[in-house]
């Protein structure tokens, strides 16, 4: 995602320490205390702009979302728009996915979302995809035993390279949709990416996962 | 597939046993010896008229290939294409794949192709679609260990449904490909419908997959 330089980033997050909470790992475990609530708790990972996790938190306000993104001038923006929205189940970190288990313990988590991740196309970047196995391991830590992981993309080579990456790691694959968009569904909330390539015709693509091996 | 009846079709299948093998059982773990070498033997399950084989059988002389067919009314088509072509390393079974374990020893295939296989798109015919988990329990059966199952169709809902059939049965991808025809691929050999369809723009999807747990 385009970032741009915001020279107030820091005091905002200074100021909003409610909604963008700083030093997470100190809440390892803890985050239905945060929440102030036992609701389970889905994180979405590349939370952008934040129009997925609004939407989703104003659809389930029983679930508790923390939206994880690593761009700082980016998580402000995300953070503007939950301020505008009166759900209280939304909460964000400016962190690395790559630190997921020094925020989260083991079965902390019920969903993880993977949204248009960044496709790296570069082989030598494979490493860096969020469906590369070492972001699988972190994923199978901290989500419970029936957690799920759903993931959605447009960039059809993401879309294959995670299919055998999750097969490889023994994922049982929940569901795969090939054209998201080609029958409506009402429960599905878009990104901002997702509205603008959906609406240029392009294809979306999406699959749920669990590791149970159940 | 639409099929004519043919009157001639069991005076043609008489004259050509030395093609259209019969009883087929009595050959079960002796299918090198009927072809008279020790190739490996690959196998397309619903051959339909027969491009596909006899493109591979022309490709890939060094390997053995045999077409199992349920339609006599087809697999006569079949067999008076293979006619024409100069090609050795082809036979044709007119049989019920719910059968592959009665006609082929364990191990005994190298490599299993399924080509825009009848897709049954009520969930309620589910068991009929060559990739059910019953029939991949034949396939592991038969495969060699490192055998290798490929499956090309343009029926998104076939497709969908078998990654998902595959990946809880545990079957590791080797590849997918969601649009076949976007890049050429010359050492790719198309069947008759394939060539219909993708002429007409539609997506061909084709994934490779391995039942070892390596």
């Amino acid at each position: 995602m385009r970032q741009r330089n915001k020279p107030w980033a820091d005091t905002f997050l200074q100021e909003n320490k409610h909604l963008v909470i700083p030093e997470a790992q100190q809440h390892k475990g803890n985050w239905n205390k945060v929440f102030g609530n036992n609701n389970p708790i889905h994180i979405e990972i590349g939370t952008g702009k934040g129009q997925f996790l609004v939407g989703m938190a104003e659809q389930y306000p029983n679930i508790n979302f923390i939206g994880i993104e690593l761009a700082k001038s980016i998580v402000v923006t995300a953070a503007q728009k939950i301020m505008e929205s009166p759900q209280q189940n939304i909460l964000l970190l400016n962190e690395n996915a790559a630190n997921l288990r020094e925020i989260f313990a083991d079965g902390e988590i019920a969903c993880i979302y993977l949204n248009f991740s960044d496709p790296w196309p570069k082989t030598r970047h494979a490493k860096r995809r969020l469906t590369y196995y070492s972001f699988l391991e972190h994923y199978e830590k901290v989500l419970t035993p029936d957690g799920e992981l759903v993931f959605k993309t447009d960039n059809q080579g993401l879309f294959e390279y995670s299919l055998v990456s999750f097969s490889h790691f023994g994922l049982k694959l929940k569901e795969v949709n090939l054209d998201l968009h080609a029958v409506e569904d009402p429960t599905n909330v878009m990104t901002e990416y997702e509205e603008k390539f959906s609406a240029k015709g392009q294809r979306i693509y999406r699959c749920r996962a669990h590791f149970s091996q159940n």
